[in-house]
């Protein structure tokens, strides 16, 4: 589009877009686009589990009683929901605490002090350790990487999944121990791998303590009614040999209450029972209370889907006006592109390169915060300044409208005088 | 009392005391006091805190939206009911999850792999790591140590704490890293550390990175109703200039609802932040609604203490009955020692040397299952084989009546062969 102005019609919409920009710089918004984090109305949903299990019902379907010590690796009718949602046979889940990412965490500490399956050596004593990470990808994924020192290998994040013939020839080196993988609604990009991806995953060639930290966060996290299929990882890593490969991570916490809900892990037998040997030594067990909280609350896998679905209808809404608007101010102007996903809980904007730091930086001026620039590439780095995440889901639909008016019009803004510039 | 008997005598006693175990060999009864659990009375004076916080009041007092993500410390009304369990500023405390022994095992995760306070050589790479390990002790603290590969030094326990004549000379040591301490009706000896202790373990001369793990998980399960007051480690070691040295845990799971309370760390400011720095990247933080549920329950320090003291009313029956029943058959025989305590889960009872062991099978042959014989020491090996843990708290009198004949006939059954054989 910039291409087709003369330099006096850009010359015209710069001072015209940085007036309303000047403008909106003095009135003081505060809107919030960077939390990715449920709605008060999501929340509510749930209200009435902030009343259970109730002061009856507190044994599980097997007579235990939730409110002493033991059952390590969770309650039998926790562990089938988790299986549900994890794609994973019940008996090899472990359920945690509240936080996924502090089982992923964890995960990372057992390779690391002690190796990842009984008898390797341990990552500590194999010099550099190195962690393929998809991106843009999850900033808190990363973050764990850097606190262990590792060495992080960006890799392209496509349509489909991560960029295999990267993924498959970084995997050759042994120094390479992990990935991490979003593989449904990937955050921030919305990508659900494809299974040709799951089936290179699986069957790629790489250090038998490799590891994928399969963070199935947004399992159940759809927008459409009618969801495409996630293929078994846990399945392909088997049929390929490589059982022990994958770790997979979930929880309830973008379900029930965030902060509040219930972790899991699923992995192969041998894999589980290693963690078992550490994670008995770690902690007496989880607390059965608050799984049996979520059991009685969501009943079963329908159940949560069910209650899913009711969230579905206040975040559809949301992500469809952050689309219409998108479309609407920047729709015709080749400026832009950003993901329309399908679940999970962000739009991924590309601006041009060498512009997301501005447009962010712009933005805040103008009253929006949005995710700093960079926050979804290792060390913060986005290697072309393009990539911006937009959080949807917890302001209400006029704080979206205005914000994302706000940010259209910062995004044409910095366009043009880059532009004008080169 | 045994010297006092000739042979004819002893063998007579043998005869008919071996006749009375054989007979309840034969009757397969099950009683058990090995567990170190509240009963079922104690859970149920929680049971209110089943239904909490409730469908409407999920705000803190400061108005923070329980059911979302944030308060990586906790909340500030946790923090100050902490502060008063650990003796502590509540700025000093930072909130967990369920598990106390976790926190602990996080804490030396931390000083393994990254050092214990951000300058300090990561223990990892200090060679052989050595742990002090008053004994007997809690069994759970060996563990960890086991899983870490620190060599354990066993250190005697006397009635006012560790002995320190040996703890100052160990320490010495710049490869002992830390000490083991349950300073308050410690388990399971119950003694209760004085003043004269904490001050020596303050002032002396450690490595600069040795750690005093501070197990406060008795604070407030007093039996007596006046308790003896614990000395303040954190103040002593500051006023030592060794603000750094201690890492104090407690939690409310024997409490509120075991496996089902929260826990915290208490320490100097500098260790709080250190360990804010990688609790940050781990995990997103706590599970703040339990945190509320156990506030609504409890109010602050006064109603806590209220409610541990309907505690005390259902386990000082119990204790006593242990105290009577093995004064009554055991009192006049010199054949055994035990504690009184005023707090605590847990009566220490010493039998002759070489034979905890043999008491402890006879006595689950009869059908009462005891603490494994050498539980409370490093490894598992009690150097005099004399050392028996009594859990009273879980069974009810009739069943504690019926197990503490049963162990005290087999005491003096196992004491009198012994003394026959030597």
């Amino acid at each position: 589009m910039l291409d087709s102005l003369n330099p006096p019609q850009l010359a015209k919409r710069e001072a015209e877009l940085g007036s309303r920009v000047a403008n909106l710089q003095t009135r003081g918004q505060q809107l919030n686009m960077a939390r990715g984090r449920p709605s008060p109305e999501q929340l509510d949903l749930a209200n009435s589990m902030l009343a259970l299990p109730g002061t009856v019902d507190y044994q599980d379907a097997e007579g235990i009683d939730c409110r002493s010590y033991g059952g390590i690796d969770g309650l039998p009718e926790m562990k089938i929901l988790f299986g549900g949602i994890l794609d994973c046979p019940a008996q090899n889940i472990v359920v945690g605490g509240n936080s996924s990412l502090a089982m992923m965490h964890d995960a990372l500490v057992r390779a690391y002090i002690w190796g990842t399956s009984g008898n390797d050596m341990p990552w500590r004593e194999q010099g550099t350790i190195r962690f393929l990470c998809p991106s843009p990808g999850y900033d808190r994924h990363f973050l764990i990487t850097e606190l262990f020192g590792f060495e992080m290998l960006p890799v392209e994040m496509t349509s489909t999944g991560p960029n295999m013939d990267q993924v498959e020839s970084l995997a050759l080196d042994p120094s390479v121990k992990g990935i991490w993988c979003v593989p449904r609604y990937s955050n921030p990009t919305g990508v659900t791998y494809v299974d040709a991806v799951i089936e290179r995953l699986a069957q790629m060639q790489a250090a038998p303590d490799f590891r994928i930290f399969w963070d199935n966060a947004y399992a159940e996290h759809h927008l459409v009614d009618h969801p495409t299929s996630l293929g078994s990882i846990l399945a392909a890593c088997a049929a390929a040999d490589h059982a022990d490969r994958v770790l997979m991570f979930a929880s309830t916490s973008k379900m029930s209450f965030a902060g509040g809900g219930v972790a899991a892990m699923g992995a192969s037998a041998h894999n589980i029972a290693d963690a078992q040997t550490k994670i008995g030594v770690q902690t007496i067990g989880p607390d059965k209370l608050n799984q049996l909280r979520q059991l009685h609350f969501f009943k079963d896998l329908n159940g949560l889907r069910a209650h899913m679905r009711a969230h579905a209808r206040i975040l559809k809404p949301k992500f469809d006006l952050v689309d219409d608007i998108l479309q609407h101010e920047l729709g015709d102007k080749q400026i832009a592109n950003w993901s329309k996903p399908a679940g999970g809980y962000f739009v991924n904007l590309n601006v041009p390169d060498g512009c997301a730091r501005q447009v962010i930086t712009l933005t805040a001026e103008a009253g929006v915060t949005l995710t700093p620039a960079g926050a979804s590439f290792p060390h913060g780095l986005d290697p072309n300044d393009r990539n911006i995440r937009i959080a949807p889901t917890f302001p209400p639909l006029k704080d979206i409208r205005r914000a994302m008016e706000i940010l259209t019009l910062c995004v044409e803004l910095v366009a043009i005088r880059e532009h004008l510039r080169r």
